[in-house]
């Protein structure tokens, strides 16, 4: 925990754990026995429970997305450029809670989490899940909290997916909806990409069929590929250009070497492998890439996210970044339009940005402008 | 063999086998004791020896560019849409060699092959290519079949990174260079997608350290995932969009179905890899990705790819299609740039095609227009 970053950090944090005993009926038509959500707040609610942001996070987030744990941390949570006192989500105008969604592997109840029916690890055998069920789960999480309608629900990625599936499945319950770089469906690449990173760890002998944690092994491997793909798809061809070029770990390209050549960016990319293999779940990887692919905020409403989007009641903030090939800008201007044509009031900014999807997670200055000018608009609205 | 593709067809045709016993002087600084090349011909090579032409193939490829090798044969060599009669690469003018490099896995001496030194495959141990070998021991060949200029050197994709090579190695053996969908070196995001695909294979307990033939095993997953990136980045995004879209072969996407969904898009990636992890060697798929690694045209002349071409003495062709993101019509106009800049005769034609990199491979007319064009003035200089 640096001084620097501790200036404007929300400080030390620590989670919480909400149990729910009722069970949660599930879109696949399962139910959920009972379950726990681990979740963080920052800042402080306002008597009139109004100023409350719900922060939902994307493919391998987690409840962490700012401060500290402990005064050693090294890196605060994943979106602490944007939460923090005086930062976009000012915590000294909004309470915000930022929780991890069911089916994680970071403290809520998932694939890691043990079956009450059999007293083993769910593993495989947890129930699929949609962006609903999320959405569904974070509701009862308002609830317990006396949260009646939140100021915002805000969300990059898989996160803006939830915060649109919000907008519409609890339109009384939502004044903003900030969606960012994110789409009301997967393309054929996109569900492409997230198909090789599943074969990956399914073909990966230490998966065994997801009965990993029981046999005591780990599909290392296989989860450090599905990361390598993913990482290649979150940054641009631009930002690994300029990031690693064609610069040389190990050895030389002259004439007589004997191949023991290694570029920066292969290592840098086994490093970001091995590394997210240590840390997540193979169950869970599986089970939100499938939530990603079955996505598709239209497809209930005749297939048409003009129907789909009059449901809404809520303001909308949609931002894309230029680079970003996994959610492209047309991907955004594609719910911008659909908006409009839906009469709903929409605010859409395209950022100039070099480094792809990550972009969402950076602090680049118009961003944070244009992030920061909305959440001022949200708090007069509180 | 299809009558409709017989009637423009080379017809049925016979793969020939050149040994060559004098050592090759590789530029990892090893040599290959003696080596065998194998490859086909269609065409008369007229009394002037002057109407030769080489066809080099990419990543994947092999000798079997045209033509059916029996009657029973379903599909042609993987050029049959631009070799034969009336066709781009015109068999009734011109004297096509189209050989598999060393190193390859389809008869030419490669990591399959037995180790002279040892007796047994050569496997992980093979030495590591690059594509002048492929030039200089393509050179040999055309010393075998008295060719001591070609009309042109042409390739897609890796094969027209070799056709480049040929012009500053042999300038005075080529008198033109046709140059598709390729680049003078890969990109970071290029190197990176090269790097999944190998730790995909290597990761494989199967793979057993590149020993898998004297084990008697066969890294297939490995392979499989492999080809499954590989074909992701072959094909456009608005490709996979109009081929599958969000297509399911199995499953619904409704509330109540519990995750039994299969998309169109997953088991075509599926079927492809596993019919490529049946056909193709594992250790080659390794040195032909590190020799697009390494490939870097301009390494030896101070990295300045206008000193390079200096050295060339032929007309160039540069075809680029407009949705290829593996090597986009930017990276030929750097070529284009670096060629006019050097003076030298180049024409450059960027196709309008949906299809990505694979555009190279197929019938596109506009695409066939301009190298039927260019062919025929290749031929008045025969």
């Amino acid at each position: 925990m640096s001084t620097a970053a501790g200036s404007r950090s929300v400080g030390l944090v620590k989670p919480q754990v909400a149990h729910f005993d009722e069970p949660l009926l599930l879109a696949c038509g399962r139910s959920l026995p009972d379950y726990e959500l681990v979740y963080e707040t920052y800042g402080e609610l306002n008597p009139e429970r109004s100023n409350a942001v719900l922060v939902c996070h994307a493919l391998s987030g987690h409840h962490h997305a700012a401060g500290y744990h402990t005064a050693q941390d090294k890196k605060p949570g994943w979106w602490d450029e944007c939460i923090g006192p005086g930062k976009p989500i000012d915590t000294d105008r909004f309470f915000v809670v930022s929780l991890n969604n069911i089916g994680g592997c970071h403290g809520s109840t998932g694939p890691s989490s043990i079956n009450p029916a059999t007293g083993r690890p769910w593993g495989p055998d947890f129930p699929s899940l949609r962006a609903r069920d999320w959405v569904n789960s974070q509701a009862r999480l308002a609830d317990r909290l006396g949260i009646g309608c939140w100021a915002a629900v805000i969300g990059g990625s898989l996160g803006g997916m939830q915060a649109m599936r919000w907008s519409l499945e609890y339109p009384e319950r939502v004044k903003h909806c900030i969606v960012i770089a994110a789409a009301m469906k997967l393309s054929a690449q996109n569900l492409a990409f997230n198909e090789v990173a599943r074969q990956a760890i399914v073909s990966d002998p230490g998966f065994a069929g997801g009965h990993y944690l029981e046999r005591g092994t780990v599909p290392a491997q296989g989860l450090a590929l599905a990361r390598m793909v993913g990482h290649i798809t979150y940054l641009s061809d631009g930002a690994m250009a300029s990031k690693f070029g064609r610069d040389l770990r190990r050895g030389t390209l002259e004439q007589g070497d004997d191949g023991n050549v290694e570029f920066q960016v292969q290592s840098y990319l086994r490093y970001q492998g091995s590394q997210f293999s240590g840390n997540f779940d193979a169950n869970t990887y599986i089970l939100m890439t499938r939530a990603l692919d079955y996505f598709d905020l239209a497809r209930e409403y005749d297939n048409d996210p003009v129907a789909a989007f009059t449901h809404a009641r809520c303001n909308f903030l949609v931002v894309s970044f230029s680079t970003d090939w996994r959610f492209s800008p047309q991907r955004s201007r594609e719910i911008v339009d659909a908006l409009i044509a839906a009469d709903r009031p929409v605010t859409y900014a395209e950022i100039e940005a070099d480094e792809g999807h990550d972009a969402f997670l950076l602090p680049i200055p118009r961003y944070l402008d244009v992030f920061r000018a909305y959440m001022l608009r949200v708090g007069a609205d509180v």
